[in-house]
């Protein structure tokens, strides 16, 4: 990297996801865009913080979506923005940034690129009440548009809509510098590796170490994964835990 | 439901989740336990009010916890009690709660069952270190026990694991009356039917409805959910809705 790339990216950019739906809660639907999200940050360098999921009450989702974008750099929403009374993620999002809501006429108009005027009815008109200030995200799949107000990225809750409109938001945030990852299969139990791992963790304070336990077809094993931004010391840490399980394996073997 | 169910059933009992882990918030590991446990309460009368997710750090893991912990009957907790370093979720909690972290004999004796003396090492002896004044949950997978503190049930991340914990700790539960649920399918878009639909929900303030659009093979169609506690005001709903939609297919076709 040199030194114009370091002043122009900042070092950690981070995000929070607010999913909105009793649906998920219920268990009835199986939520499909955290980990989905979740991943596309970490792989355009924005770290990703914390995940709420909360019911279709507006006081909840404002409480929630204000404790969330004061605290990171961008908050993404799922669910609550189709055409029935059960989607109050639009008025919600107003009211947690004190702004009218009023029907959007570019909004409007991308619901007119699919709907014929005669159906363009009530319900569907929900779907372009916008809050005043906000700006349109495209929808490549149904029209119906997502928005952003401040640091505030409101995306439907359908994942193939959801995705379409992450892959038209994503080109306009400011990412961090990558976090690296490394993985390395223990071919040990987590146990037989965590006092020797503790320690490699202590000497590397730069490189988030984390194990993983699985069971595989020969029995448990451990997946050892090392992150960091700096890919030297990553490199260093890594070194450091392969020559610890070499060391573990020849004392169990 | 006689009077005396009526009386010694609560009406209403709340839970939250609380997932701890970076590898979710990276997108490493893909969380199945939040669908698995919110449909599993919903089952048994528990109805789950909210979700988070949260890094391996102290201070995050503790505020979120007294959060929850102080607005809804339960909080199942899941991650963060393996034996390696970043394995801080009992340290956490033990926090939370203000009482002491000390090892356990009941656990100590639990993983004894599985690891002989020379297995039983200091990162092992890490998952019998359990806050003072918490009760063991048995884990039938592993036998590194889960704990229960107060009205927080500490579970492990691994599914297997944690579905296994969820068997010992439900019947230990108070329940509520179970939320009943029925659905229909639309055989019209959401947009369709949208108007009607708010309108249905107006009149049958006591039965939540929503609206879930998907696509079939033949377009675009919506799954319609009641749910109510109460099966004779769920049945009018349902039978008002059955009875909109059918004024709207007709009106389309």
């Amino acid at each position: 990297m040199t030194a114009s790339d370091a002043s122009s990216t900042p070092a950690i950019v981070t995000a929070a996801i607010l999913v909105i739906g009793d649906e998920i809660l219920s268990g009835r639907t199986k939520d499909k865009n955290i980990g989905y999200i979740a991943e596309y940050l970490t792989n355009i360098g924005i770290e990703l913080r914390e995940v709420r999921i909360v019911a279709d009450v507006q006081e909840e989702i404002v409480s929630a979506l204000n404790g969330l974008r004061s605290r990171y750099g961008y908050v993404f929403t799922t669910g609550g923005i189709g055409p029935t009374h059960d989607d109050i993620t639009a008025d919600s999002v107003a009211a947690a940034f004190g702004v009218p809501i009023e029907l959007d006429p570019r909004a409007v108009a991308m619901l007119s690129e699919r709907f014929p005027a005669d159906q363009l009815n009530e319900a569907r008109l929900r779907m372009a009440r916008i809050p005043v200030g906000a700006e349109l995200i495209a929808n490549s799949v149904s029209k119906a548009p997502g928005f952003n107000i401040g640091n505030v990225y409101v995306m439907a809750g359908v994942p193939s809509i959801m995705q379409a409109m992450l892959d038209v938001v994503a080109p306009t945030l400011t990412t961090g510098v990558k976090i690296l990852s490394d993985t390395v299969r223990a071919g040990l139990r987590e146990g037989d590796i965590g006092t020797a791992l503790a320690e490699v963790a202590r000497m590397h304070p730069d490189v988030s170490i984390g194990s993983y336990p699985f069971f595989s077809d020969a029995g448990p094993d451990t997946n050892v994964v090392a992150r960091s931004r700096d890919p030297e010391k990553l490199r260093r840490a890594m070194d450091a835990i392969k020559d610890m399980l070499a060391a573990e394996q020849a004392k169990l073997s």
